[in-house]
């Protein structure tokens, strides 16, 4: 089959690799339909050392199931089913808690979801069935469950977003979009999004921002505290130390900051004066399998649709233009289709 | 009157100093009938500059209110009341939401508790008066609810501590003590206290505490491991980057770690390991006139003696000598009676 390997920053290939097998009695092989490249691919394709051997790539795909282990229950040959972007059996406590981003029996990356197929280890509490075709119109907004949506999720949940709300949201790619979705649907009233690509901005506003900051660092700070008043809820979208420090400086005291892009920082600032503001930071890696069942019924009858965030589709021998358009900025959320 | 005066690391001096007077119609003076000397008073006893002005000392104290502003209701001459450790009106906004810590009329020491009279400022919201006379056996326990008992109570709330928890506590001083007391009376079923002093652990397990782990580092975490499987909550009553470390070691994925100590670091691990494991931090100073109302039925009744954490008294002209006392570790919590 063919499949997107990265061998360094920058070089991303497609080539041919052995058709993934049934290998546990619990895996699933999947027939990609779509799948997609992830804002935390790009850290890699800014900075993997090169190598030899390559990464599968690709965290994100639906497909049509093609065979299954003796011990799969559930998924069965020929339905149509979202992967979440880490495995889990969805039955160890901590799946049981709803954090199936620990599960004890997951790990990461066997096969990339960029190829033609995967093999999914745990498949029974890994995947869900899809009560749609292949050939639905959805099949976009349906993807995005996989990371994106029940990233955002996450978010919201973790920054405890309730009805009437104010909410900040740093960040206009694809997470922080669908954190708009989601603090939305949670019943938060004005949402504010800090971002400075007017075609996303523009975005987050259908999606129900009602307003957007477009000035970076203390005059972003000012901005955001003159609508507001500062935020008892944010949702930190991209992880670089100056949107931590974006989210510090709107947030009240008292109030929630939850971390929704992987910290590009190893140490951060939380010492007296967060202290003693009683600064909650939460949020973390989605357990998006968690949330999949849960925010389906809203994708399904189009109370959502966060499949918008992707703007282009390739094909899966464009993928390395998909990588180069992203990291250029040209393209918001590629959608890959092998 | 007199009043306890630091003037630089290991320097208080008990000196004269004016007597307090009513200078804002919302201020209230009061006689002091008990105070202390803080853990947080710890920190510039070893490293303050010293200084000609000084620092009059004391934040904890319950006394008999002398005079009142003419705004002031509610505290009358001739009542016992309990003063938190910061001013605040209890109206503001913040005051509103349980967070008086952040009150927009709250500052901080005019005058110190150390001493034998205090004015208050925002006195209406400040005090709390006392159902019981001057001479009450119960008056260690109320003047814990200045900031101990309701310190520990901060942290057993922010960390979410609930029936059936299994909670680990760090640090056997008064606050980590005080914790104990709270974990248990919000229903926390194991309690794990990690602390080395064996008499303070001892007055812990009175409180509560089912297991202590009197060892650090990476052997304590280790040990908190072996009991417990790893905790999901955990109160962090000291502030060094050592306990911090241990909370985080000892907490479980999706845990929530709250910090009463103040930190005594500017930054701290919050990079993508904390981020992938979903660790929640939380806690901060506490709003303790949030809580003195809700915690003093159960001083009355009985139910919690967090006064068991004074383990000495000493008179003022002794402050001197509680500081050292408590430096040294000698004593857990000084009593000052002027």
């Amino acid at each position: 089959m063919r499949a997107a390997v990265m061998y360094g920053a920058g070089d991303v290939r497609v080539e041919d690799r052995p058709d993934p097998k049934i290998t546990q009695p619990t895996d699933a092989v999947v027939r990609v339909v779509a799948s997609c490249v992830c804002g935390s691919d790009l850290w890699p394709y800014a900075s993997m050392p090169a190598t030899d051997t390559g990464r599968p790539m690709g965290h994100e795909f639906l497909g049509i199931v093609e065979d299954t282990g003796a011990d799969v229950t559930g998924p069965a040959a020929g339905d149509l089913v979202v992967a979440p972007f880490t495995y889990s059996d969805n039955t160890c406590d901590y799946c049981a808690k709803g954090l199936h981003i620990s599960c004890r029996y997951g790990f990461d990356g066997v096969d990339g979801g960029q190829g033609e197929a995967v093999r999914v280890p745990q498949a029974t509490g890994t995947v869900v069935k899809l009560p749609v075709n292949a050939d639905s119109a959805l099949l976009p907004s349906l993807l995005a469950l996989s990371d994106v949506m029940t990233t955002g999720h996450h978010g919201a949940v973790t920054a405890g977003v309730g009805r009437g709300d104010t909410v900040l949201v740093v960040g206009d790619g694809a997470v922080g979009l669908c954190a708009v979705i989601a603090a939305k649907r949670l019943g938060a009233e004005r949402i504010v999004l800090a971002g400075r690509h007017e075609a996303r901005t523009d975005l987050g506003r259908d999606f129900g921002a009602t307003d957007v900051v477009a000035v970076r660092g203390e005059e972003g700070i000012a901005r955001i505290r003159e609508l507001t008043g500062g935020v008892d809820k944010v949702i930190e979208a991209v992880g670089t130390r100056q949107t931590f420090d974006t989210a510090l400086g709107a947030v009240r005291d008292g109030g929630t900051i939850s971390r929704l892009g992987v910290p590009q920082y190893e140490e951060g600032p939380i010492g007296p004066a967060v202290f003693m503001r009683n600064i909650t930071l939460t949020g973390g890696a989605s357990p998006a399998r968690a949330y999949i069942e849960q925010l389906l019924p809203d994708v399904l009858n189009g109370a959502i649709a966060p499949g918008r965030v992707f703007d282009q589709t390739f094909s899966l021998d464009q993928t390395p233009g998909a990588y180069q358009a992203m990291a250029d900025r040209q393209v918001l959320k590629a959608l890959i289709r092998p």
